[in-house]
């Protein structure tokens, strides 16, 4: 297996200029990308359109050069809102058939698996963490890894709109949009925490999602999104051998402004800071209302979102380390990291 | 001259009773303050009264000890905007008279200066620029500094407001209030820059003024308030035997992510990182549209006050560097640092 | 009782200077002063801290003219958030001895009550309805009123702040501070309806606040305050023969574009349009989010509180109809009126 | 010539579903489709990306019905900014050939013109004025209308993007970005009035041009963007004997509360209220400060742009009025209008 990773920017959620000329210069091909992971300009809210208008102009970009159906099939995860430093851009993963390297050291390897349909009333459940648990982990084999090497598991999940809750069975999670929101990320990222063996599936409870926060993966980011009904994984890790010329290695902020962190995350690639191609992080607001016992004021604030904040701050933090404001930094991080910090991987050449 | 600081935090614009605690204790004398910089959780911008909500709780509590004469000489600079994880808080100034102290080394003082009062058609022009060169001048001579040995110069001058402006001729630099905020705060850093010698005074020609941003000062930092019609102004350097237990050193930050910048006005101090009181830096988003060369989306944002967003970015840099959220980061940086960066300077204790 | 009205405009929340104005000019004694009531510019949200300037500033200046201690003990309700068109302004209430005015019609008349301090788990619960439902049947009977010549009732409760919850035995209804807010005041106003007699009081039952929107009060203003523990209740109505020159109205909007029930509650006072002093009105963005059947944006705008747009309509629609955008609207408005509707009052001189 | 307009609810900028039902039904023949006027959920201000995606949805949809370079043509302008009230939507308009119909009263006819494009230099200026003017006027002619019986002008003219700047000669008017929106809107409303003979050619200089705020038309509506480089123009009016079932009229609102200005736009129609079809208004913050001698907040609110204020107010005042939320509110009325009104047009069925 060769996977390759492009980070391509955008002048805006329409832009697909940058995929077209890599495209057509015969570096990237089409028919080999497994998924795209984007950051779009809007507010990462319910009200962020960007990350649809992307989607679509990818959709029909694509259709053109593999058809609609190949190209409905990719893993397209965007995730809005670029506060403070953050560039718009793209970051596109291709598999291709490839003899293992034996001249090579380790490298990126990556597997995929789309879960069943999750009815409403089982969105942020012990169903769903179960789900998503034999999910990754299938998708663990298919990537050729062991648990112990795998690094950055996306997970794409559903939500529950309105127009959803009114046609199903009700339940407790489900009383609002956003909520359950919040309960389908951190289903999921407890289902990867016990996929990759950070939980026992037992230490997991019904009432333990979105209330004990001593519960979490260090390798999980997920992203809810109200365009699927199923759960989409990514797994990335790395193998022996592996055809890649990448690599990838992940570490856990402690708090917003854990630099040390993001320096243990690109030490774990093993390799030099100008070879880092990107770097995914997660962030939110400390929910303690404090940051090194200071206290901060996003969760008071009813003009901009804590959410927003808390990527500026992230983004701006992880891009002062590696010199480059072109970073996934994503919010939501329900049991994907401690509280207050979050899960952090980075992505380099190894050549 | 034995001059203090002290940084108190705030649970709100009106909480007062950290500084009534170091009074109450002994250890503030509230009749040797100087000045007292805040940073409030406003928004920054026009409509921010948490400015004014400090001001007047500050004055209200030191009327009760020191009088309201007393109360009013104070210079109140309150910088609104607290976004990310920047934490409110007071940097209180107090100056008594004190022998030099020969077995010290170099340490902090400061001198005060108020100017004559602009008139509408003055503000933001040479005049201005002039007048608080000769003022900045005179500060400096009473803080006993020579210009090379000033590190920060905190500026506060005037804007003209819409009723200002009706009952004043007119000028082409007071269209609109909030474009005379931006003069009247870049004709002070100039002023600043020919007092310190940054600049020759016939370097600055009256079509500079926010126009020529190769024109700056390293150590000017500037702050528009409606509250006044004269221009406040505080410098801070280090002169040999001060009696004072601080020392303060500079930088200039080149963008928003120069973390080296940060460290450079660290080791300015010669002193280690927990012996940092407060470090004070200006943000803005860079005009260019590009940070390391990456497209931001700050300016384009017509949710979110590109300011906002600078100060948010800003603050977690230099916060991650120095392990302590609560500091002081300000915004509107014309002719205060090269476009996109800006001054930055870092007060410690000696010991 | 001469109870007087005086609706003052305010340059910014701490101007005093029309109250001032109205005070030298002999025409408001402000020994007199039972309530003030206020729009200030702020969100109106969490983080609005232009009602406590606002008050601190009339508080000061009060102080100064009939003692602090007369000055406490006004009640002060700012609401914030003059979104559109509403200008900010003061409404003050006095009321001073006099005879009955024999040749006088119907007159306005108030009372006040402040109910005891309420423990944090009471807060919202039951306990509280039937607190401010003996309260405002104390503040009736003061004002000399019959419950079915009670037009508004204006109370302002408390909340639970973070602070005050940690020290406090856990309820479910204070999970957090906003929601605490809602419970509050839907608790407040359903006092209100029990004791004017709207509602049973077996009709009201623990698990119907605010869940069961059919239970509202057509005269209940309901705003939570961090300031206070206990309510403070303002009863307004009309009485025969009173020696007040004003008079009052109400009806109930049934959405927040019911032109109708303005006009309606205007007709109440038998005036015309220009004695109107001031409006009353509730404004809320319909929980089922649509107007008219048409599907309104405000819920899912992360941008914007949807409290904000809600004040910014109704604040609108009733200035179109009385040809003046000096009204108090406020949001919130948990059983105070229908969904997405609210009461409304019209206070006129009556010559 | 037989016109008939179709008002379809939007449940996000992608949903063309309401459109194809009006297809599927052989309702609409999307072959005479000429323009699509779109009320769309964003901030209305630069980064907002409903237009766009709106935009892209309609075309991808038209282009499997009628061709990509048909669905081209089709004038396309979406404003964004459904605040308060304002329900998304699309306003689509189809002319067909057909016989004038001598049993019909006056009805509603159409006519559209595509300018040259023109030079970043020209955007704003009297060229620009000149270029509309000559094009509106041959859209009259189109619409067989005499100038008198024009009753709205739409016109989407391009601006001046940041990167256009750089590659042409510079211009006075071109300083930003946001500035060239509204010259150009400015510019555009100014050719109108010239072409309907509201204003002589004389009157217009190159210095009135979002100066002279005495100048304006009472039946343009012009809008901005980014996607096109000349000015597309669609002229509205009534003539006898036209095949439309539909009529429109219009009148001029003095204010933002000019409820008078609506009923008479309605009145126009000499059509009874529930025949009304849709209401297109202008609207923005008076910039005098006051709105009827009463101070608003809108121009100083850094956290809210005004002109989502200003939408928020028009729209549920003319909400009010025709007691359908579902109207189109547009911001940005230079010349289009009085400071602080604007135009006000109303379709409706006249049977």
């Amino acid at each position: 297996m060769n996977v390759k990773v492009f980070k391509i920017p955008q002048a805006g959620p329409d832009d697909v200029s940058g995929l077209a000329a890599f495209v057509q210069a015969g570096k990237l091909n089409p028919a080999a990308i497994v998924a795209i992971l984007g950051k779009t300009e809007g507010n990462g809210c319910v009200n962020d359109f960007t990350r649809g208008f992307a989607v679509q102009s990818l959709k029909t970009y694509l259709a053109q050069h593999i058809g609609a159906s190949a190209a409905q099939r990719i893993i397209y995860v965007m995730s809005g809102g670029t506060e403070g430093v953050i560039s718009p851009h793209l970051t596109v993963f291709t598999r291709e058939d490839a003899a293992p390297d034996a001249a090579r050291d380790w490298g990126l390897v990556l597997g995929v698996h789309h879960t069943r349909d999750f009815a409403p009333a089982e969105v942020g459940t012990l169903a769903m963490v179960h789900e998503v648990a034999a999910g990754t982990t299938a998708a663990i084999a298919q990537a050729g890894l062991t648990p112990e090497h795998v690094h950055f598991v996306q997970v794409k999940c559903p939500l529950v709109t309105a127009s959803r809750r009114a046609q199903a069975t009700e339940s407790a999670v489900l009383s609002d949009s956003y909520k359950s929101m919040a309960y389908s990320r951190g289903a999921s990222a407890l289902g990867v925490a016990i996929a990759v063996g950070e939980l026992s599936p037992d230490a997991v409870t019904a009432d333990s999602i979105c209330q004990n926060d001593d519960l979490y993966s260090a390798v999980a980011s997920a992203s809810a999104g109200v365009e699927l009904l199923n759960c989409e994984i990514l797994v990335l890790g790395n193998a022996p051998h592996a055809a890649s010329g990448f690599v990838i290695g992940h570490s856990v902020m402690q708090h917003a402004l854990d630099v040390d962190a993001v320096q243990a995350a690109i030490a774990h690639t093993q390799q030099p800071l100008e070879r880092i191609i990107n770097v995914f992080a997660k962030a939110e607001a400390d929910p303690r209302g404090t940051i090194l016992n200071r206290r901060h004021t996003m969760l008071d604030d009813s003009d901009i979102s804590h959410t927003r904040m808390a990527r500026a701050v992230v983004g701006a933090v992880v891009a002062s380390v590696v010199g480059d404001p072109m970073v996934y930094v994503s919010g939501g991080s329900e049991h994907q990291g401690p509280p207050g910090g979050g899960a952090i991987a980075v992505i380099s050449r190894t050549r």
